[in-house]
């Protein structure tokens, strides 16, 4: 250790001391399954149960056989990696697959876009990017109607139409009744309001709690102020709506709105009609939030939110990176609570636990095929990674789709255990939440324990939570990153009922150090 | 052929349909140093050479020997891939390594603190986004500065201390000459005025022609507007520089520029005094501009950069994505042109053709540690991309080095025939540029070609000169991306005398295409 210690530390010091000071710190060297291994100073393995499962990133569990060996055949079998600008059959394997699985889970027979990126993150921004593509296309076609339709509208009036009485004081002008003269005025003044509606910066609409990455277009939409705040003069803001409030969401949309006046001529009589202009770029929402605390979206705001996009023309973008993919026991979490997306992103456990891909997917009949040329990356859509989220979607899909059961099964085994835990604690316990293998338990506050330690680590209980479940009882876990409170439990599907019960015997042991306000044993503080 | 185009086309079409019509939508099976291989009919291996070399991002070649062995054993060891908050040491690694490099080319012993991420353009992305958050800092630092020292000075001046009569005009307060009564218009004046110059949005400043990635912040800093226009609604717009014109460096500082007044009070009596405020974000740039055709930043205009960015206290951000890692005969392409950073970011060969991995580089100096607790990716500073990213490193440094000078040699020599085909075709090729293995060759507009197919093909010139050479020559090469006519050439290491030769001949002969005005060969379409 001294020598370690004598180098300086470049990567992350601060980090890596603060993750010191609750236990964290730990070098893990080999993985497996629910799994990892640190070295004890003899040199012996010592494995930890791992809860965290990569951020959600290992429904298959770390080193899945079958992924690593392929793994090693496709690089002993020297695959192409760099192949950019060349055909790709395996991508459109992988989108084909994807197809496949998502047409099933929302009985459609729609096919849905693939662009590649290389993180979940990557695959938001290309969200993002596609639907303001597609918004200022839609935006230079509605303008286009607009000019056409003035230009109709004067004929007429040239020719003799009458201008509608009550056009004039739609669009705000008074003391005008309709004149034949007046149109220039009239047109006019639409045309100013359109320019001025049709300029308007893109709105995005989002949920309180939602993580969505943290580059730089992506971290507006998580909420998490500290991630996001820092940088608000870097992209465009989001719009933040309470999840379950569908007034909130009502009055965040009529705040956003955009209209713009187009004329009509009908019954030889030119008349002003407002229409919806294009200003959202899409609403981004996770169905169940992973780093806000394990909130499940309920299926009555989903159709809400559904409903409200589609009177404003608003793409619904959802983000199933750590909620898709089988973990939920459906392959799209929100297939299940009968939401549909315009667009979906997926990542995290679509690379098997070793390759770093991301997939975002555009339902076709809003897909824009110039963005293939203007939108690219390096590492994306290579052959090593297309290959093992093939492989990955076939480990899913086999025997009938058994690991969406067992996402269930699993999952409402653990689950189970969470909540009993939960009611012989309802004093250090808040809730359990969550579906198939993404649960969360959340603390009670522990701002008023007895124990001055657990007083001063109250802001950031779950991970010090974190390091007494690790030291004590070898189980890896963490708060979700926006709410402190809840430990994240999203293993992979090989989660047995032993592993449950150290869980159980962990989480009912930490239950009563809070509730005996015991800190010295929270912080590992006691003596030896 | 026929069920594969029975199955619905879903990963890119468009661009593949594009990449069709000029003979480009080849699918490579294999790939092994500077050759990626193709199936004929018969099943048959037919080697293409690579001179695209996966954007730069294979400066050991495809599927180095070293590499995929290292690659294959770590998986068969189950190397934990995700880890995420525990201790990575191999991180450290990579940024001690990377460090002794890097401090070794730039003479000083000042560290870089390492960020890791998974791609270039995350790289770039977090080298923004850590350059705001120094902004942010130092702003407030600032507005504290400026708070207390108007505090300060209303305490003189209530004690007896006299404003300096030119106070008033400095700010802009005419009729009032420096009466002790005036002085809380003057503080009035100076809290409005500075407020709105701190409250001013980040300038980014960086070159015409610069490339620094697609995403929704990075792709704001990239110069090609079909790139870049679509999107510029989300993210903070850059000022672009031409490069080589220090007036037009200069107009855009003055332009942009942002001060502050500052009351300072000696001999008794309170002056203003104009300061900086740090409006200015970064200025991004390459080294070498890769997808804007090869440019080769000059020392001098380098020069000028630094001292401009010196005396504006902006932090100067350059990107070695493509051509760091030993490519142009240097570590980092900057440093032969004496230019030295406060942010690098790393990634393509970083991740030795296999790994997909990036790290952004801040010098000590400027380093915000709380970035650490803000900023992270679920896929980076894994085991997996450290292990390999260090050997790279340990490749590249072998033998005291010997992969720079091979680089330069190898670059030389390929820059050599280069030249000597552009000297024997001035009316074809209008220069060759760049820097060990970092070449451009630009061919001279062929819109008044005798050609119609030509002609017709001028504007994306680069393509179906690509097209050609592979169809005709084996050859994979690909134009710069925003600047069509010319050609890149980034092989790998292991290039040699033979590869050049066949490059030559097939260069030779497009020169003579291009002479001769012979659409049909170029586009392929001469009767077999």
């Amino acid at each position: 250790m001294d020598t370690v210690s004598a180098e300086p530390q470049l990567a992350e010091p601060h980090l890596l001391g603060w993750l010191s000071s609750v236990g964290l710190d730990i070098d893990y060297v080999r993985a497996e399954g629910n799994t990892l291994y640190y070295l004890d100073e003899n040199g012996g393995e010592v494995p930890v149960l791992d809860f965290a499962g990569g951020y959600g990133s290992l429904i298959l569990g770390h080193n899945h056989p079958e992924i690593s060996a392929y793994a090693q055949r496709l690089i002993a079998s020297q695959t192409p990696v760099h192949a950019q600008f060349s055909r790709h059959p395996y991508a459109n394997d992988v989108a084909l697959a994807l197809n496949r699985i998502i047409q099933r889970e929302l009985g459609t027979d729609e096919y849905y876009s693939a662009i590649f990126a290389n993180t979940g993150a990557e695959a938001v921004e290309a969200a993002v990017k596609h639907a303001e593509m597609d918004r200022g296309m839609r935006l230079r076609e509605l303008a286009d109607t607009l000019a056409e339709n003035l230009a109709a509208a004067r004929l007429a009036v040239f020719g003799g139409a009458a201008v509608a009485p009550e056009a004039f004081a739609l669009v705000g002008l008074a003391g005008q009744a309709g004149r034949v003269s007046d149109f220039e005025a009239l047109s006019a003044e639409i045309e100013r309001h359109n320019a001025a509606q049709l300029g308007r910066p893109p709105v995005f609409l989002t949920l309180e709690g939602g993580f969505h990455g943290k580059l730089v277009g992506s971290v507006q939409l998580t909420h998490n102020e500290g991630y996001r705040a820092p940088f608000a003069a870097l992209a465009a803001p989001a719009r933040f709506v309470p999840a379950g409030s569908p007034e909130a969401l009502k009055e965040t949309v009529e705040s956003e709105r955009a209209t713009v006046y187009d004329l009509v001529v009908e019954d030889n009589t030119v008349r002003v009609v407002e229409r919806n202009s294009p200003v959202f770029c899409g609403f981004v929402l996770e169905p169940i939030q992973g780093e806000g605390g394990i909130h499940v979206l309920s299926a009555e705001f989903a159709r809400e939110i559904q409903q409200v996009c589609a009177e404003i023309d608003c793409p619904v973008i959802i983000d199933e990176v750590q909620s898709g993919m089988g973990r939920t026991g459906d392959f799209l979490a929100s297939s299940a609570i009968g939401l549909r997306g315009d667009y979906y992103t997926l990542a995290k456990s679509l690379g098997g636990g070793i390759a770093k891909t991301s997939v975002m997917l555009t339902r076709s009949s809003l897909y824009r095929p110039p963005f293939e040329l203007v939108h690219s990356s390096t590492f994306a859509k290579d052959a090593f990674s297309c290959f093992i989220s093939k492989k990955v979607l076939e480990l899913l899909e086999a025997d009938g789709g058994a690991a969406y059961r067992t996402a269930r099964e699993r999952g409402g085994k653990l689950k189970d255990m969470l909540e009993a835990v939960a009611a012989d604690h309802p004093d250090v316990v808040k809730d359990v939440r969550g579906r198939g293998l993404m649960l969360g338990l959340e603390f009670h506050d522990q701002s008023g324990s007895a124990s001055e330690a657990i007083r001063e680590s109250a802001a950031l209980l779950g991970y010090t939570a974190a390091g007494y479940l690790l030291r004590e009882h070898r189980i890896r876990t963490f708060p979700t990153a926006s709410a402190v409170n809840t430990l994240r439990f999203e293993p992979s599907l090989l989660l047995t009922d032993a592993e449950i019960r150290q869980l159980e015997t962990g989480l009912r042991a930490l239950c009563v150090v809070f509730r005996e306000a015991d800190g010295a044993r929270l912080t590992g503080t006691a003596a030896a």
